[in-house]
């Protein structure tokens, strides 16, 4: 229901500003942070630093801290529970009252349990999601930019070639009459100035960051590739590192997976063991939910540390990012602010050449027309050149309205708006939901840890005072084969007893 | 875990052809379709032919079929139980073997509803994302195609406001000179050819279908929204129907949360009037059951046929779409096919009318050009219209750049890919899902419903003999204060018995 909700509230909005909606995620741990020697630490997102890095280890003890209390209190309790309970009296039929119950909580804490794994499924599924809308985004904006730069280099080689070629054949053929080798010239000159106010516009050629390699070291995160591990080791320096992190990546996905499924197969199990009275079954059960508990609290503290980490980066992500942008690739604020912001206050910062080598286009194009109703009745043979320099014309005209698109903002601010609502909407809640599942799962399992051995206590015994002893883990299915137990009721029950 | 394979596999691809992924989801459900005279039938979206119409409507019939063999199997298994088991010997204190069974087969039916339940829960959530994407490209579309007329207006009534008014004041200041008079007609005369290209280009002017109209009918499905009574009742004809769409999409969301919610009570409530072994709250459940056993049923009908026939639309959507948008629309297919397909292949159609204006542009400004150069020493009072000019002509050229961005299809095709997957992806991933849910409670609710009544005629009876009698109804409560029976055994036991 919660998720459904949460869907409702969170409204994509592609259009303006990248994200109005899920700011409550975004501002909602806004905790104090504070470093080893507890002092706060400002909120701003800064990995760098460390006593940010600081503030997000204390997140991560935090949960190891809670670990560690609720395995105090599990023990402190089986201990009171098996060492310090009153003596039976000999020969005493019943079991300790309110036997039914502890089943019946059992059963509840594996269902709640069983909960927080559906949770815990569509949470890995929604950062699952984000991630690689994350990544997809990165994607579409490399393409984009390299576009950009393919264009760019088409069109210049394309008026190149016209210059070297069709301009100079021409005014070999018109040499006789000087005003069109004029003419002939002027339209070259104008050529090489197109040419060079577009080598400008190519403004990601030479940038040393790559989306694609930011969107390939993020969807390692996502799925699971087979690992191509002759690559990696063929390969030396700096590839092997790559190769290092993502075999970490792949191994961090797959142990969240099997930490899902793990639980499920304790929860499925330890009802099973109930079900069929299995003491045997229901003690492994118990040593593996000692070891799902554990490692719950653990996740736990990754996530916990992963969403502070990220609910500041979300916060205010632009500047982080255009700082970090200009750092990496050296370009200009005004290219940066115009993709980042892309609002009517900021102007193109192409706009100055876009429009030169618009004018200079047309005036090539009035120059060839001009040439063509003077010069064609006298010299026929220049009909072929100019035929040709018309229709590289034509494709430079329609390239150059692909290469305007291509540059506004439009396109690559929506890419950067979608990177930041996969990370910072669908990446974000996916984290919230695996915290949702962590904790429900570390309440479940401390409950069922509680339980457990109190439940195990209740199966019929051959020996009920060697409860505690553990005198029957060698004869697991023994109880199978005796006699049935005469019994008048079949279900565990809750209900109040009568004092 | 299978959403979670699923999700790695659905890759969104937002480059090249909106969809490479999910292929596999669409294609799947392509059975053989039949009319009601079982006639076999062409599985081609064509929602608005009648045997298209009885293929759906059979699909869901074929669900009302299985609610009524599952309802004959209870019925006949209930009444076979209840009537034609032998008869007990008096005084028999056991009850028949297999009660434990009963429990944790009622229980395992419990908890296999749960999970249905959750994957419920996640495929209205992804059905409600895909809606919501589909809603937002559409949104962000109609967002496009009128930035493309309003721009269109604003630059052609600028320039009429330049011809009106500088143009004029600077012909009346040049009239001495009839060649820079001349000049000046020239640059009126290209102004108004610019003018008149451009209005060309606002092709969606006077298109009676509006993407954000589409949106709002599809956002109905998809978030609850506070119904403006008075808007709906102040109106008469086409909105009192968009109305009354609007209440019945809201009731069958609303409907929908509804059911899992009732399932889930009904799940929790069984198993607390098992643990609390109430034999009144059994029974109330058991009827639930029953109701919710139709629902799901009647649910399962419902989304079956939305499945099947979403695959069929979205196995070739291009071809579809592209036919109801040329009839609803009127466009030529050259601007469809351009917006649609978005390759190398089709030629952008508005090249030649940005073209000529780009030069006719690049011709005013080099004739204003030339008029600065020879009027301005001449003429000081036609600095300021001049200036004026310029400034008029820049903006022009730079709205001219954004609007060539705007018309090329990147824009629009990517959000035609991302409604696509939205509807083709999410949304059916989430029916899907939905589906799956109906099945899993369908067959959940009938063994409940076929354990329920074993379970509670092993409840401890005041007289056993009238388990099937229900004698017991008006009492709920009064084992409670009974004396506790002395017990043996606390847990129900599904063990293998002795011959």
């Amino acid at each position: 229901m919660s998720s459904f909700l949460l869907h409702v509230a969170v409204q994509p909005s592609s259009v303006g500003p990248p994200m109005r909606a899920a700011r409550y995620l975004r501002r909602g741990p806004q905790l104090p942070r504070a470093d080893f020697q507890l002092r706060p630490v400002p909120s701003g997102f800064a990995p760098q630093e460390q006593e940010y890095q600081q503030a997000l280890l204390l997140v991560v003890a935090l949960a190891g801290l809670g670990l560690g209390l609720s395995l105090i209190f599990i023990a402190v309790y089986l201990i009171r529970f098996c060492c310090c309970r009153p003596p039976e009296p000999p020969g005493a039929k019943s079991p300790p009252p309110g036997g039914g119950c502890v089943t019946w909580s059992c059963i509840a804490a594996l269902l709640v349990g069983c909960t927080g794994i559906g949770i815990g499924f569509y949470g890995n599924s929604e950062t699952s999601d984000g991630v690689s809308q994350l990544s997809s985004a990165l994607r579409h904006a490399n393409h984009t930019l390299t576009a950009i730069d393919h264009l760019v280099l088409e069109m210049v080689e394309r008026l190149d070639e016209a210059v070297r070629t069709e301009l100079t054949t021409l005014e070999e053929v018109l040499t006789q009459r000087t005003e069109l080798v004029a003419a002939t010239r002027g339209a070259r000159r104008q050529a090489e100035a197109v040419a060079q106010q577009l080598q400008g516009l190519a403004f990601w050629q030479g940038v040393p960051l790559s989306p694609v390699q930011v969107a390939e070291d993020v969807s390692f995160v996502e799925e699971y590739r087979a690992m191509n591990n002759e690559s990696c080791l063929s390969h030396g320096g700096r590839t092997n590192k790559k190769c290092m992190n993502e075999i970490l990546s792949v191994r961090w996905w797959l142990a969240y997976v099997l930490l899902l499924l793990l639980e499920l197969l304790v929860c499925l199990f330890t009802l099973l063991g109930l079900a069929k009275q299995s003491r045997w079954l229901v003690i492994v059960m118990t040593v593996m939910s000692l070891l799902v508990l554990v490692l719950s609290w653990g996740s736990m503290g990754l996530e916990a540390a992963t969403a502070v980490g990220l609910s500041d980066f979300c916060s205010s992500p632009d500047t982080y990012i255009l700082n970090l942008t200009r750092e990496e690739t050296g370009l200009g604020s005004d290219i940066l602010n115009y993709y980042f912001l892309c609002n009517q206050a900021v102007s193109n910062p192409f706009q100055q050449r876009l429009t030169l080598s618009q004018r200079a286009l047309a005036n090539i194009h009035s120059q060839l027309q001009g040439l063509e109703r003077e010069a064609v009745p006298q010299f026929p043979s220049a009909q072929k050149p100019l035929l040709s320099l018309e229709e590289t014309l034509n494709v430079t005209e329609g390239n150059f309205h692909q290469l305007v698109a291509l540059l506004h903002c439009r396109g690559l601010h929506k890419d950067y708006g979608a990177a930041l609502r996969g990370l910072c909407e669908d990446a974000l809640e996916g984290l919230l939901y695996l915290l949702l599942f962590s904790l429900l799962s570390a309440g479940a399992l401390a409950t069922a840890l509680c339980s457990l051995p109190r439940a195990w206590a209740l199966f019929p015994p051959r020996n009920p005072s060697a409860s505690c002893s553990g005198s029957h883990l060698s004869e697991p299915f023994l109880h199978a084969r005796l006699e049935p137990v005469p019994h008048l009721r079949s279900f565990p029950s809750c209900r109040r007893r009568p004092h």
